[in-house]
């Protein structure tokens, strides 16, 4: 048995089998269950042979796993996507806690179109709200609802008794303290909620408001001081059940959860902390001292300066925090007018918007996110450096072909996805299971068809389809346009040939009524013109905002 | 000290203080934090008097508690609304756990309009869904996104991924194999999610497919079953992290979570099963072994004939069921003609359309839906008991009185609100402080304030105010008609005395302009007419369809 099979486990090693049988190419998932495995598995023979171990079942099956699924996990898309100490980057093992004097340097935060343009910015932002907690999205604009078109941007609303969305300022019958001008100390939102919204999100449309400023706290960091400092009190926090209540006229919600939520392995995972909302334990009074004693203790520490995050939220200012993690607080401010004036009037308006939302899809979204980065530094890697070789014979290299065709779009005023399509039309050449050296060697690598499906692991059809029908393009302008084919450099026109030539009539007709055909023709048109020596051309950067818009 | 509060929590009973300065008495929220207390609380005295224990306090705060709030913790709405060994509900031990057997007589059903019509049997349904995991509703009507308004009806929808709704039935190219015609056996949904969504809902629009049943298995029971035959193997579920996953072109998920998730008195309370999303576990191989044959026993006891519950559904069905707690599973089907039509087909068409939603809500929705019926219930007390008495000297009982005064309303084809205010227009005789025998006496009791007022717990102002105005309006009456006043009974003509008599003209006039004058006018008229003697009168249980639905 060869070290890597060697006491494996081998139900696990089954239930990883990758091949077809076992696992529904389209979409990864499994296609069996455990308990469709026999009662005894063992491993009959295996052979080594390209990379790959061949495991032969007990009951006949066969199983082939490429070597480096056992070195490295990381690469086997259905393992972790990060490391397995931090797994799903929920418990504090997957988080950086802090102290307010962390972020001295200033606290994460983006302008809203950066955010917006550059796929690595977002993830950097949901990044920032994964690992420490929370993010401030500037500039967002000031308009009612914007606040669902940010949560939008990496999930799904959760809509709450408080309505998709929920205007913080005061009114005159509040059923929350939120919506009064009292200071709020630091504290987690809807406890009483099971599922409890993991993310909110606060927008501020105005705040002139003579005091109003926002406090947050590591719940975490907080819970982790507790157990250092008074193990037997955290203890405690983590088995007592406490019932979280709210009651109005059209609601009555209550949920049974302690304060501090360890996994199975005893690492903090959530901490909900909401004194207006704990309802009446009903325990021993030996085990509500024990818990008084706490919680008190937890509540203390949460109110050391230190730990204490203060900032102002502005208008424009979106702050997007952890809501199982962070505690959030407001200072209490003099109410300005509002849309309905209480007495006591003084100090300016404050308004802010708020909504929830969850950190599973925020996640999925960096993990999205990562992968169109990936796919960018790819790219780039390929015209800095495949790229720089040379192009069929042609006076300029691959990458500056391709950056001179998507500079002579540009300078045409030509639509993005045709810029793109224009720079990467010749990608198959790299991507193709046929290089361009065996195309001028006579064989057809069909560089457009292998380039236009790579691509469409991240692009629309109105990218690939331009460079899926460039050779076709060329084809049909030889069929049409007797003085195009005359244009054509000697290496074009003897490509032509291995191409299958010029279209017949007939098939040019029919190319003609495609709909990607115009396009396709203008990508062709710049193709053609761009193998211009040492013209002055942009650099891939140039043109990496434009793909990144593309790929959403 | 008394014995309420001899060796009484100080914390525990301080941090319940009733008052209206630690708790806000609008929303019942407490207005201060648990460090607000000071280090060291006694109490300093108490005294006992009409039913009240006031308890000074060292730091010299006085808190007054009804004395049953001791001895009867449910009526503190505060505490546990329900038995505190249930408590939220959400773990088995506010559960029925089943078998299929168990639903030999029929499954939790109701039809869609009973449903809707009566707080009773909507509570119902959801209730079975707490207890049970899962109810169906009949006869829902078979159109398209039918099963939003069905989720609505007692939550919210939780989007994913799959949208804000999903179709199931056959797709050409799957993210998911219940978009296929396989076979698909228990499982929850999304164990990748967290939160995950606690509910799911399965509306059947078309189902003449060969096969395609549905079967509901109760996780609870199956986790139970293990645990009592396989303890070892139980604890090695609930503390391995498994990581679920799920990736597609835009969607990346990632939870680590146990099978079998308890709460920290060991009680189940969640259950994730799905071997399709089951990522590659990174444990030492002593560990995955156990894991696998631990995993292994689970599933083979969700497999047992005697916990499947199968089922088909049919047209205008929709299954309501547990997310973390039941399994549900689908029989292969002939794929029929479908939106894309694909090979192989025959058989009829099967679509489904389903949402996800959250148990937090409908628990909610039950709790609201309780009090409801228990309104109705109070006043049908209030109608059968004191209501026999005798009428302010007229020849009929109060509860005829009003039942008369409906019943006229609704002859003469009044609309719903206005039969309900004819119905409950002298609560206030009930419900006031002062009773109708004192009026009777010579003192106004304001019936028709405290009476509105009393209603408005449960009734819009299209119920209440035509009822705070039916005093007024026959101050109205009489002074602008000298016939109304004229037939009056005696006993009214007293009453007019002591109500402040006709209005004057300028405050007639003013009546005339109040929006609700009109609606009060018509009660008012009713109200008078309603004192025949022996007259046949429907009971208040016919109107209490037409008062569930105001209460809406």
């Amino acid at each position: 048995m060869s070290d890597a099979t060697a006491s494996r486990s081998p139900y696990w090693l089954r239930d990883n089998c990758p091949c077809s049988d076992c696992r529904d190419p389209r979409n990864g998932q499994k296609l069996f269950q455990i308990t469709d495995l026999p009662e005894e598995l063992r491993i009959a023979a295996e052979v080594e042979q390209d990379g790959r171990l061949e495991v032969l079942w007990s009951d006949g099956h066969r199983s082939r796993y490429p070597l480096d699924w056992f070195t490295a996990p990381a690469a086997d898309p259905t393992a972790a996507p990060v490391s397995t100490a931090a797994g799903d980057r929920r418990s504090e093992a997957g988080k950086r806690l802090w102290r307010a004097a962390d972020f001295a340097a200033g606290i994460p935060e983006a302008r809203w179109a950066d955010y917006l343009a550059d796929p690595a910015e977002q993830a950097a932002v949901l990044r920032a709200v994964q690992r420490l907690g929370f993010a401030v999205l500037r500039e967002v604009p000031t308009v009612e609802r914007q606040v669902l078109t940010v949560a939008s941007s990496f999930g799904y609303v959760r809509e709450t008794n408080y309505g998709e969305l929920f205007d913080v300022r005061i009114e005159p019958e509040p059923n929350n303290l939120a919506f009064t001008s009292v200071a709020i100390t630091p504290h987690t939102d809807n406890p009483y909620r099971d599922p409890v919204p993991t993310l909110q999100l606060l927008h501020c449309l105005e705040n002139a408001a003579v005091g109003g400023d926002s406090g947050l706290v590591d719940g975490f960091q907080a819970a982790a001081l507790l157990r250092a400092e008074a193990p037997a009190d955290f203890a405690v926090l983590t088995r007592t059940l406490v019932p979280f209540v709210f009651r109005d006229r059209h609601t009555e919600l209550r949920a049974d959860r302690p304060l501090i939520a360890t996994d199975p392995l005893g690492r903090i995972r959530e901490v909900r902390f909401n004194n207006r909302s704990i309802g009446r334990l009903q325990l021993p009074d030996a085990e509500l001292d024990a818990f008084y004693a706490a919680y008190r203790k937890f509540a203390a520490i949460t109110l050391r300066p230190e730990l204490q995050l203060e900032f102002r939220l502005g208008p424009g200012d979106c702050l997007i925090f952890d809501n199982v993690r962070l505690l959030h607080a407001r200072t209490a401010f003099e109410p300005g007018g509002t849309s309905q004036p209480l007495e006591g009037a003084g100090g300016g308006r404050r308004h802010l918007q708020g909504c929830y939302a969850d950190l599973d899809s925020l996640a999925s979204t960096v993990a999205v996110l990562d992968r169109r980065t990936a796919a960018l530094d790819e790219l780039q890697t390929l015209f800095e450096g495949e790229g720089a070789g040379e192009y069929l014979g042609e006076a300029v290299t691959q990458a500056e072909h391709m950056l001179q065709a998507a500079a002579l779009a540009q300078r045409e005023g030509a639509p993005d996805h045709l810029v793109a399509a224009a720079l990467l039309h010749d990608v198959g050449h790299f991507t193709g299971v046929v290089t361009g050296r065996q195309l001028m060697e006579g064989q057809d690598n069909r560089h457009s068809d292998t380039g236009a499906d790579w691509l469409a692991q991240w692009f629309g059809p109105e990218v690939t389809e331009p460079v899926r029908l460039h050779v076709a393009a060329k084809r049909y302008l030889c069929a049409v346009e007797p003085a195009y084919r005359a244009g054509l450099s000697e290496a074009s026109e003897y490509t032509l040939q291995v191409q299958g030539g010029p279209l017949s009539p007939e098939r040019a007709a029919a190319f003609a009524e495609l709909p990607g055909a115009a396009d396709a023709v203008a990508v062709r048109r710049w193709d053609d013109a761009a193998k211009v020596a040492d013209a002055a051309t942009p650099t891939f950067e140039h043109f990496r905002p434009l793909l990144a818009a593309l790929m959403r």
